[in-house]
């Protein structure tokens, strides 16, 4: 018997995405969504290899929660659904861009976007308001 | 003798935008570049408190190098400067979305910005050329 013949003892083939991606000592990478058509960035958060894995596969974007310390699929208790456009990777590795579509809204305040506080004259200000409630939007109302 | 005569004895002044970024273990906040007025995406980084205070300052983006430990005030050896539009802070205070005008180039590959990989049919891809020689943006043609 020869190699050839323990097609088990060979590794798992090997995929080009996930080989790109230098995922950092917890097995995370950081993901930014931005709304692909109109370039608003919605938020970052993060992913390990089986979430984007799930992502690429599904078409419906799933990040790593950090605070759960489990699969995150975007949507799956507000039906905010992230749906994947487009997946990048940036030159060294360690961030992806995510173009998506967005339905409803990314921020769990119930805002289109997480990034709804601006620097003004050394404070800070709001500058968007929530669409939905947040109670709307977990059901807790 | 009371502690109003010592002034040196009394806290630094707190700074507002300071007070709301959740810095990790390292010092250290995401921060996402983008083009003020195209939308684009054009890298991520990381900046400490001393960044995000000389940034806020001097209306030019300076981040913290993770891998040289040290600021690192974009544009420094390549003259591709960031000037900061607009500093936004997402909901929970980890990551910060700048909005600069980009002078030339953001990534170090000489492309406009980092994220020139895209995934297509389990593969990558890239997207976009640089405009200009790494040669030539760090002199070492």
């Amino acid at each position: 018997m020869n190699d050839i013949a323990k097609p088990w003892a060979n590794p798992a083939p090997t995929n080009p995405i996930l080989e790109a991606i230098r995922f950092d000592a917890n097995g995370l990478v950081a993901a930014i969504a931005q709304q692909h058509d109109t370039g608003e960035v919605l938020m970052m958060a993060w992913m390990n290899a089986d979430s984007v894995t799930e992502t690429l596969a599904t078409g419906r974007v799933c990040y790593f929660s950090r605070s759960r310390g489990k699969l995150w699929r975007k949507g799956e208790s507000s039906g905010q659904t992230q749906h994947l456009k487009d997946l990048r990777i940036d030159c060294d590795g360690d961030t992806l861009l995510l173009l998506v579509h967005q339905d409803g809204v990314a921020c769990h305040t119930g805002r289109r976007n997480c990034f709804f506080r601006a620097a003004r004259d050394g404070a800070l200000i709001e500058i968007a308001a929530p669409e939905i409630s947040p109670e709307k939007l977990y059901g807790h109302g």
